[in-house]
């Protein structure tokens, strides 16, 4: 389990209990999907995401055979994935225009990463919420579809956002740190009000 | 194909070219899923669903085994998803709220539909974009994860809301024909706000 060694991670950073987890990918908000093996370490930006399953807690997220996330996440049977927000968007974007095979992205785009146990991908900050998964093999949709699916080993959440269990009301989450749904092309909608159906 | 009949939905409800269809579903919205067979139709949402691949365009949602939609899919191969806007909310969360095995949901609830080609499932109005879907057999990960994978054969867009084979710019969609992103029980955060992300 990671513990922040920083006395503010600590206080800001909790734990998401796993059969919450899902409700960080509930809304369909672009994701970051973090990787290492072997001492290399890589990142990748993932709009193709969804919530499969309350408990046990899993997810798929599409990794497409092209991207050096999808060696290091066969090779290791692991990857953190995390809810980026605004304040991160040109991040999101970057991580997406380039290979981590020309070079360390957390090196070369600046990225910030919080302390994790080791052999953890790393935890990029400015996300509001991280999911550390563990592979469940299925080589055929793997290859046919490149769908991974997952099993969410550990949640934390940014308590400024993503609280009890659940996001925060929207009128309490900052504009900066809200999720990031994509259009395309680097273009996001952000959320901008919450409502609440009525029973029929 | 479908042909609308009504000259109003002809104007406004236009085809979008298969490649770009995954754009209606890839900022995370919920959808409805129409299912009809043997001359009984069902309507349920899913939050839990994503883009597979451009060309040939597939998507995946998740379709638990205790919902009635399972039983029309599976025997038919066939469903349309599609994306509602804030316009019938209160609709989105009230399908996800009764099974159709008890009684027509579209008779039960008032739902809207609009015409479409024989043997399709139905339309339902209100939405902004319509994949009409055909089931790619996966019995391992239907069984498995619930996960169903499709390709999309037709999809159209309200053209109001999504043109030119993609979301017209945020400031242009007036807020009922927005998105529902679900947080859960009821709860949706709708877009309020379009950002561009500056390359690294």
């Amino acid at each position: 389990m990671t513990e922040f060694t920083d006395p503010d991670l600590q206080e800001r950073i909790r734990p998401v209990p796993l059969q919450q987890a899902y409700r960080l990918l509930n809304t369909g908000a672009t994701v970051l999907v973090a990787s290492a093996h072997a001492g290399r370490r890589n990142v990748m930006a993932a709009a193709w995401n969804m919530p499969l399953e309350f408990s046990p807690a899993r997810i798929a997220v599409v990794i497409d055979k092209s991207t050096w996330t999808r060696e290091l996440v066969e090779a290791s049977g692991r990857m953190v994935v995390s809810v980026p927000t605004q304040r991160i968007a040109d991040l999101a974007f970057a991580v997406g225009s380039r290979s981590g095979r020309d070079g360390d992205k957390f090196e070369a785009l600046g990225i910030s990463t919080m302390p994790a146990a080791e052999g953890t991908p790393p935890l990029v900050a400015g996300c509001c919420g991280w999911l550390d998964c563990r592979v469940l093999p299925e080589p055929h949709v793997q290859q046919a579809y490149d769908i991974f699916v997952a099993e969410v080993v550990a949640a934390w959440a940014d308590a400024r956002v993503f609280a009890d269990g659940k996001y925060r009301p929207l009128e309490q989450i900052a504009p900066l740190d809200r999720t990031l749904h994509h259009l395309g092309a680097g273009r996001f909608v952000v959320p901008g009000a919450q409502i609440e159906a009525r029973p029929a």
